[in-house]
């Protein structure tokens, strides 16, 4: 088996910058001292995130592809809860020299799998030696004139609609815990979860006066709106439509005995999801595909049928 | 002493981002799904670099503060070698529980300061625990309207020029090395590298062909440039003028046993420098600050007064 410290970096460089397709907004791609990437909207928008072996992914539990995917998932779908396009990727990829090739060959197509359906291209990168997988990424996009669609924006009065699949990756990683193999949609979903991209830009041209991306849980994020605006926001958990899958999911988590969750408990409380939740002003609607589920009141916090969620805890350094 | 396992993920985001100033670039900073730069060019110039503890930094070499400096400084030099301005930054940043506050505190003083003296400024991050000390930088800026200057655009009959410390941080390496404390101009420069931003876009506006970042030495990254190009370099050492505290570091690299290499041998090999390297077409000519130490000829590779230099290799993965 071949290992990268055998390839070496110019090797991994080379092989790896080859399956990154590009695109019309790459002016200057990866091998220079910097990228060019167009902005035509005289802003870039832009977040990051670090992703580490053991803390953030698992070698045994996800496929390199996987955690190609789902790297690039999680930062375009920051980029879609501002409102934007993706446009281009920062890869920083930090790798031991025992690390087998094939793993970077599926990582590097999972990579570009995710930027192909997200319309993102890879224009830059770094890749170094260290003692774990490490993966940073950035992630760059356009808003194409559209307004910037901030956390701090809900307004008493306006909905509360959702999109993408709430649960569905909670359930998924609960099933992996559980030592289960099936069944396969919430496995799926937890290793490559499938941010509604579009979405974003289609609910900032339709008027949404807040937006946010949903990773800690739905309840859990809102709370970051509630907060941001000033606001509460009050859900109503029978609103919520379960995605493909869930159910299913559920069922098979009570039979290994797991199973105190319910379907909304997931939905409400899902980390990795990568939905979208947005809040829209009167007169103003979600788009299709979004399901209304709750209303922006006076007030603080977060209800789920009136009464207050249960903490989630996602810290990070527990 | 408190840790960060103790201040938990919230408060250090809290800490460290009240330390960053605010530019007129930034539309919206840290805390929202993603950040929104001012991008006036409709191009946006990016790269991305990992630095890992052990691996690029030692936390008994350097400070904190020292760290901090130099992550900003390799990531904005990267922007400058393209001709652009430094205008945002964003942080991945993984730390293990038991690091003391103090360190952060620090690390995100040095990022301020040179975030301070480049003219960027941090407009997002990211946060995580893992074993070992990890920043991962992106910088972003803009071309003001010039064409970026890439590393192909080198011709026969251009000059070749510098600008910055070339050989210091090197030697400064070398010194810590050896164990020694001093000389101070040495060791400073090789802790917190002081790039000549403002000189890639003064270099960009009077014509230079071809222009880049010295990080793994003169005659080693002007091979990128022949390369790139389809161009030889000849570079004339005796042209090459030593940095303030470059002698007196290599005579004391003497004194104490490790002195085979000579002023000129650092300023061509020596790594981190983070000085600029750049080829003007006749008629143009380098702005003021910069030393004219070679010519673009036809042909290929890089040649140190007439002679092949000797290899070096900065494999990240050995």
């Amino acid at each position: 088996m071949r290992t990268i410290g055998e390839l070496g970096e110019p090797g991994l460089i080379g092989r790896v910058s080859a399956k990154f397709p590009q695109t019309a907004d790459v002016i200057i791609g990866p091998g220079d001292d910097a990228a060019v990437t167009s902005a035509p909207d005289n802003r870039v928008v832009s977040s990051t995130d670090l992703l580490i072996e053991g803390r953030h992914f698992r070698r045994d539990w996800s496929s390199a592809r996987d955690v190609g995917h789902k790297a690039v998932a999680q930062n375009f779908a920051d980029i879609a809860a501002m409102g934007a396009r993706p446009t281009g990727l920062l890869l920083g990829f930090a790798v031991p020299d025992d690390l087998p090739v094939a793993w970077v060959d599926g990582f590097a197509d999972g990579i570009a799998a995710e930027c192909a359906t997200a319309g993102g291209a890879v224009v830059g990168g770094d890749t170094v030696g260290a003692p774990a997988v490490t993966v940073a990424i950035t992630a760059l996009g356009d808003l194409g004139g559209a307004e910037a669609v901030r956390r701090s924006g809900a307004r008493p009065g306006d909905t509360v609609a959702v999109t993408g699949n709430l649960g569905l990756s909670a359930a998924g990683y609960a099933l992996l815990r559980a030592g289960a193999d099936g069944p396969d949609e919430a496995l799926a979903e937890h290793r490559r979860p499938s941010p509604p991209y579009p979405q974003g830009p289609r609910a900032a041209a339709l008027g949404a006066s807040a937006m946010i991306d949903i990773s800690d849980g739905l309840a859990h994020d809102l709370g970051h709106v509630a907060r941001a605006s000033g606001v509460a926001v009050a859900l109503d958990s029978s609103a919520l439509v379960p995605p493909a899958g869930l159910r299913s999911a559920v069922e098979r988590l009570a039979e290994l005995g797991g199973g105190h969750r319910g379907v909304r408990e997931f939905m409400v409380a899902g980390g990795e999801d990568h939905a979208l939740a947005a809040t829209f002003p009167p007169g103003t609607g979600p788009p299709d595909g979004w399901t209304t589920v709750g209303a922006v009141r006076e007030g603080q916090g977060v209800t789920v049928d009136g009464r207050t969620p249960p903490p989630t805890s996602w810290n990070h350094f527990g």
